[in-house]
């Protein structure tokens, strides 16, 4: 059984290759849910959304979220009442945020809404949020303090980042199913997300780092940074911003302590002894998914790498 | 100045007919809420919705509600997540429950929300809920309760009503844009509308019926029965079950000392007589309203005759 941690598009769609290569029963996902945030009186979980729409295949092939050939029918009509319409959500996406803030409302725990999520598009994996409880990350930046998504979408990740706050991560209280997915693991992966705000979040929230401690099976991070780019999104700005080196190796400092291994793509090579450095073994090969297929070769060479490395001793 | 007390389809069509005849700025709607209902945590309000969408030229002009050309992609994705999808609600129609719900959970009182609405649509005319503060109407069954929209669209009218009630309508206060337009004006009509359930929740709103009786301006209601039939809906049954005549006549009784005059079609003149033994006036003409000329026909008939009718001595 192999759990992955991951958040955003790069997420989902790593977690996509290792179901190709796996199974879809075969692998738990842990999603980040400190981007979640409320939209028109609706609760949006953006990489929630993500994993669950690429894992049930209908997610947009181009732009990664979304459902593919969705409508904005509701969101003009929005714009047409004078709302500003900046977080593009579609129709049958809509269905998904309608039913999700009912049901939160009505009691049913984020996980347990998800899982109904999922079940009905037919995703056997198991999807489980780090927390029931609401995370709000925050980015501070020389104009003063941002929620997330106004950050990241809004403006358009243009915003010099300074600082970043996990709001309520402290009194959030753990998914325990997705304790159970990291306790239950042969394998742990962190999929190629951002790692300040996509895993960041769910090594915050209280046991789960413990638990990779304690878990005997080997933890694999697969780098979101290649030749001091990111895949996708701001996670090159935000390293440099926030003082880490932007590249694998910066990547594999902020990890260090928590993984075994690191898959670095083949152009970072010549940090592979830095990264050993670090007690971190290395894996150096093509790291970037530049399609479907890809996603799956990329996911096995990382299961054929992860069965090599040692079993940890017992914590 | 005319207010139109209205409720569903007919009453829409009603206002839109009076609102051709003597412009838009000298028609005020107060709107029977008392089918309101929350679905999948959305507030639905049906007859407030159809007259705003049928002033604003958008509505279905087959079906009377909703807007003509609305897609159903959310409706769709909700029945594929296991709701089901009994109301049909189109992908435009949600961004008005989905704006709606998110402004009263924000504390703005209804008829603030109905009045941005309608301007966002370029709707001239005020339309005005009865009561900012949720009524619900009940529909006793011989199988038990229901509440409105279940026994109206859900099982589509075919129970047998043995009783009716307005829940809530003790304490809801009324809206007072709506008192004003009543006190207001040179003359108030009831729309062809459903006299149990869409004039009736009105009227028993605390202060109305007072002000029908204190203003001096002539009150004039359309017929919805025409030949003993309703126009549209249920209305001739739910009479009929609820030991009224299902007549012209039948619906003047229940008007009796509210109204001063009474607009029937000519197949119910054998009845004026009878009906203005009441101490109702009566004009007889074509009460049906075909299509959309006929609308502002049928209206400028009642107007005219409106202001035939000599203005009541004061209270």
């Amino acid at each position: 059984m192999i759990t992955i941690l991951a958040g955003g598009v790069g997420g989902a769609r790593f977690a996509d290759g290792l179901v190709q290569a796996v199974g879809p029963e075969n692998v738990m996902v842990v999603v980040n849910t400190a981007d979640d945030f409320n939209l028109y009186g609706l609760r949006i979980c953006p990489d929630i959304d993500t994993v669950l729409y690429t894992l049930a295949g209908i997610a947009d092939q181009v732009q990664g979220w979304g459902i593919g050939g969705d409508t904005r029918a509701t969101l003009h009509g929005i714009a047409a009442f004078g709302e500003e319409p900046w977080f593009l959500l579609g129709d049958r996406d809509f269905a998904t945020h309608i039913l999700r803030t009912y049901w939160l409302r009505n009691g049913t725990p984020l996980g347990a809404v998800v899982d109904r999520l999922r079940r009905s598009l037919g995703v056997e994996t198991a999807i489980h949020p780090m927390s029931d409880d609401p995370v709000a990350t925050q980015i501070d930046t020389p104009d003063g303090r941002l929620a997330f998504q106004d950050y990241f979408v809004r403006r358009r990740q243009q915003d010099q980042v300074i600082g970043v706050e996990f709001e309520g991560v402290a009194s959030a209280r753990r998914n325990e199913a997705a304790l159970n997915a990291i306790n239950s693991a042969d394998l742990v992966l962190f999929a190629p997300s951002n790692p300040i705000v996509s895993i960041g979040p769910i090594l915050a929230v209280d046991g789960f780092r413990e638990a990779l401690a304690r878990n005997r099976a080997p933890v694999v991070a697969v780098s979101p940074i290649i030749g001091g780019k990111a895949l996708k999104g701001p996670a090159d700005k935000m390293l440099t911003s926030l003082g880490h080196e932007t590249s694998a190796l910066g990547v594999a400092r902020i990890y260090a302590g928590i993984i075994d291994a690191f898959v670095i793509d083949r152009v970072d090579r010549h940090q592979s002894a830095a990264i050993e450095g670090l007690g971190i073994q290395v894996l150096a090969t093509d790291a970037i998914m530049h399609d479907v297929a890809d996603r799956g070769r990329l996911a096995g060479e990382v299961l054929t790498f992860g069965q090599t490395l040692k079993v940890k001793a017992p914590a």
